[in-house]
């Protein structure tokens, strides 16, 4: 901002690594009177979404669509499945990890980690090896996230499934999706995920306040004599009620409004495209980084993330300080850092309805701000990310022309 | 709707008993780009608002804002204070004291129910001599709802504190206000209320998908002792998060933005011309209903509930199919009905934004629906609550003028 | 409102003759980022809309879209086919007639006025009088308006072209249906209209801002010759750019963004519905008004106003006072009066997104204020508008099931 | 937009030289239920506008608000002041100023132009030197463009008028600021103008449908013997009717409610800050170009706009086919060509609701659109403009820091 001035001019860069920016066509969407959730207007609304949401976690099996934040559905994969005591393995790939571990713990389990050093994703033979020790089957549930938020490093979710196989266990596996659902390739029947956790706020472009439990036949089955306590998350009341479009209590119609709308826009795209936008977005990112001569926190280019890019800034620089300044100057907000490198990273996030050119904007407050801050970086990240765009968007059109 | 025509015209009138019709302001206050969650515009927002909901319920403790619906806070309620096995006294009220019930049974406390009809408030003495038969005090909570929506029953709730302090007894309090607050008198603090549950899309004219847990530092101190297993609803990180305007988790940002909005329009109306709205409504729907020859599903007056009017048809006809007719014709929605009456009444909700004009649009539409549906009825409803109506604004400009 | 409050509560009821209540569908259309006015998305808004409103003025002519008022579209009748010192005749049929007339002598024309009382629709007879005494054809145009606003009364435009064809006149016919299109039935090209003059913000349920010329061969020839200065309002240009979906300046593109909802809205409704809604809400009205015992402006029923209904007040009650009480006590908008009856009369809009329960809430909130106001009048008047709802409702039922 | 994909994604970056990016905070104020033109609550709302709408003008005299569009505010400053015949004089300075003396003659003026090439302001001289010889004066007035659209070149309107004064000439004087106001420094009182026509959808951040007369005690005077036919934009009534708050006729009221807010939003930020702003991002813009190598068609710095920039293309490559790549593949839209160069350049707006971020994006999408079109230039731009805002930024700092 401006001396003097008591306004923040423009549009908000917002590349946090979710919320994401909301079209507006889903906020009008949600800017519509409430109508009545017993109703047959609602009724329709609710099995359009309800099988629409399908489509993005590619599975034919129920959807849970819970009125709560990712970390609800977190909580109703656990307790939905398991019983107290419980054995469960998880992957520490980072924060979000740690909090999901952490609840498993609160919650009455045995979270056992398999450990990395926050920067690299799950590696599909370390929980193979886990798996095959446990001789006798003591571990119910094998955790991952997709996508871990805090690092941005993508697990091979196919490859653990293999492993699993391979070490003929018959836990169940569960998957958090929540910052890589609908912007990159997933798939929870063919991949063979007994619940995938998801939500609202990040590929779905919708705000947050709404998440998912994509379900198996496995996850359904281990509901019968599932024994930890539950009642808000519990999915039996909830799949009887969707079957005739309503929820046991009142859901949050608002933003059933905008999901209707939100799965409409992906398939306008279309899931590819969507894809390989966010694909693109992310290599124009790191080229930029790369340039400027920063490390990412991800260190292994197969675990790279389509959806953020963590930064690490030079020694004796700190990154949150460095988001001050960007936000004052530039009208850009980055989240934040975790762990042992806590104030040492900024993490760009490469998600949603963003495009090329709001990128190419966010890239270029980036290098403005790095020089502003006196970080000692190499100029041309911008020119790079450029180059790599227009060189993208040219074979796109070769393609598009055979 | 006409025939040949696929649209509804013009308003619909939303007179189920919640949600409520959202005040175009809070609309649009929820229909703005979203917001860095850790950034200091949302730090801003939040303390805010956590101010701000606690005028609304009359305290000076911290108040819990889930991004959930009400029947999540009413879990919240329960893990953060008891303890698995312990003894809970819930008063019958209606269905949604049956479903608090049935989900303290589920979280695994032993709930037991003092039973009414279904036709009337809680009975402060019915309550009193529960409690002092149990000389152990095993009963460690005692469960009531203000307003039992599914009857339009509202229960003294200053007058169930004195009958448990008159029993001598350690339980706590804990009271359901989802379809009360904002629209009639309550006090957290003075009534001496453990933990009092609220949700926004009543009184509060927010759309659903948060609610609320008011603290006492007594139910604090349960909180430390408490055991059911809790993660997503406790209470602790929140607690500590709040303090500088986070959240543990990414919350429902657009519902804080409509939030921050909805109670500074409930101050600007005044909170007692709030409450005295929502009884003048109340009175002349009431007016309305006796003329045409109806009962209330309430039976005594002194439970009549300021927010809603549940109205018994003659015997023979259905409730659900005039409803249905209602809405084709008139563009407006009721509330259904429950347990032994089903099919039996229908709720008129007369809360929220809704001033006279609008509720005599409703009474119109009521009334002219009855003769299109041929249930027998007395004519002059709405003269009847045209006169009530007419003689309160009198009233009230005399006043004003004295 | 309540004393000590400073927020109308609820919705307003806005019942002046136009705007109209603007339907939340068209709003939010509106509530759209701005696109390029030079661009293709743009061409195909503007196209879909130039030729939409064809169908609203059933006419195959060109109609051209001023971005500006009701007034300028009266300017652009004129001063496209008619030059300096040029002869036409109106019809006094009250305020907005005078206005015109106002216009067209500051235009350097030389208006004249067929007489009435204000109390009635332009009679035929009287034109065609008028007309034949016009030996030497010095008559360039005769304009009416369909419905005036000020009084309430309707002109038969169909029957006003067979008196001039009696006369065998060759003038122009001018219409005004800036409070009747889309409300009642009008046609263009069947009835033989040279330019029909209408707006945005009555029927077609937008805002204010934007005004129609509807046109015939006869006035394009006019065209032609015409010798009145002009610029913004030429149709030359616009016809020209028109056809590539441009404007000859930068258009009031949100207006067009609107526009495209609402003529879809009214075909979903389907006209027809939507001009027996206009007339079934009028007659609803004029029912409360006589059995309040009151004088409508209009005082021959088959000039009646389908859009608006002026009530005159009992002799000694300022209809200004009047209108201010019931904006305090009942949020509720209603026209003011003009010429000999100022002060004596109010108008009740019944036009635009309108139901039989908002009709029915503002019926009682103006018998309600009546009471509050102390102005004598018979009870009933709701009754009588209800008794009439239910019977159309029936009849309308019984039909749709033959 | 991808292969088979029907949605474009992100926002779209409009950079024509206005209507400008409309900030949402202007459409959330429009996106309002329509209130009565004839009430208090409206009569609050226009009085604010008018009297805010004067701080922008920088005047004490009344500015007439239009429902029209900004060549309406043309013809309002002739019609107005003049009569048959009168002689103008105006700059040639491009497209605009070519259709304001178009206009002029359509109306019966005798409008005489100083020449230029297209590619630069208006000389103070060139005015001095006709308005001498003009020994009888019969020159009533000179029409200058403060920045002319069409090719990015602004006039020096406080020398034009020390010109003016010079020559001794009693010429009213005539500015058109429409993509100038609220973007860079005007002074309508301290320079001396006698009508400044403004528009709504530039600098003001509004939708187009509106704009403006500011005024002179000179121009009323002028007013009372001017003898062009007027209605529709006729001062007097407007003025009568403004001081108590409303309009002659109905008003765009939702306009209305964006301009007080965007009135608001200009003074939070200071019109300093704005002025400085728009000048920052000229320069950046302008940097870009000169490295690509390419010229602007505003040929002499100290004509070069703070709104726009006309860019031409080198020799060969067709500008609009240039403007439809970047369209397909960056969701940006310039503005086009006129007059000798048509087709040769294309115009960066950067005016309005526009940060640095936003700027950045925009050039970046330009440099990445003319590699992807296989068009001749130097890479670096976007390195330049970067370069740039750096030490702008820098230096603001360090003053803000003194």
């Amino acid at each position: 901002m401006a001396k003097n001035s008591s306004r923040a001019v423009g549009r908000h860069f917002l590349h946090i690594p979710g919320p994401t920016p909301l079209p507006d066509r889903v906020l009008r969407a949600m800017d519509t009177p409430i109508i009545d959730h017993r109703g047959p207007e609602f009724a329709k609304l609710a099995k359009g979404c309800l099988e629409g949401i399908k489509t993005i976690f590619k599975t034919t099996n129920p959807v849970i669509i819970y009125t709560g934040t990712g970390t609800g559905a977190w909580e109703g994969a656990l307790v939905n499945t398991l019983s107290p005591g419980d054995k469960v393995v998880m992957v520490e790939t980072g924060q979000f990890a740690s909090l999901w571990k952490k609840m498993a713990d609160k919650l009455g389990l045995q979270a056992e980690f398999i450990k990395t050093d926050w920067r690299t994703g799950a590696d599909p033979k370390a929980v193979e090896a886990r798996l095959r020790e446990d001789k006798n089957h003591e571990i119910k549930a094998v955790c991952v996230l997709h996508n871990e938020t805090s690092t941005g490093c993508l697990s091979p979710i196919a490859d653990i499934r293999k492993a699993i196989d391979a070490a003929k266990h018959p836990a169940l596996f569960f998957v958090d999706t929540i910052s890589s659902l609908a912007s990159t390739d997933y798939r929870h029947d063919e991949w063979g995920v007994d619940v995938t956790v998801g939500g609202a706020q990040k590929g779905l472009m919708l705000p947050p306040g709404m998440s998912f439990n994509a379900l198996s036949k496995k996850a359904l089955e281990a509901n019968k004599t599932a024994k930890l306590p539950k009642s808000f998350w519990a999915w039996d009341e909830m799949i009887a009620m969707n079957k005739i479009g309503f929820f046991p209590y009142t859901p949050a119609t608002q933003m059933l409004q905008g999901m209707a709308v939100s799965i409409e826009m992906l398939h306008e795209e279309g899931l590819d495209n969507v894809f390989a936008r966010h694909h693109r977005l992310a290599e124009a990112t790191r080229r930029a980084v790369k340039t400027w001569g920063f490390e990412t926190v991800c260190r292994d280019p197969k675990y790279y993330s389509p959806t953020l890019t963590a930064v690490i800034l030079p020694e004796g620089h700190d990154a949150d300080a460095f988001r001050a300044l960007a936000l004052e100057h530039f009208n850009i907000s980055y989240g934040s850092s975790f762990g042992a490198l806590t104030g040492r990273y900024f993490r760009i996030g490469h998600l949603g309805d963003t495009n090329d050119t709001m990128m190419m904007g966010a890239l270029a407050a980036t290098e403005m701000a790095l020089s502003l801050a006196g970080i000692p970086h190499k100029k041309g990240g911008v020119q790079a990310a450029m180059d790599y765009l227009v060189s993208a968007h040219s074979s796109a059109a070769k393609q598009a022309a055979e």
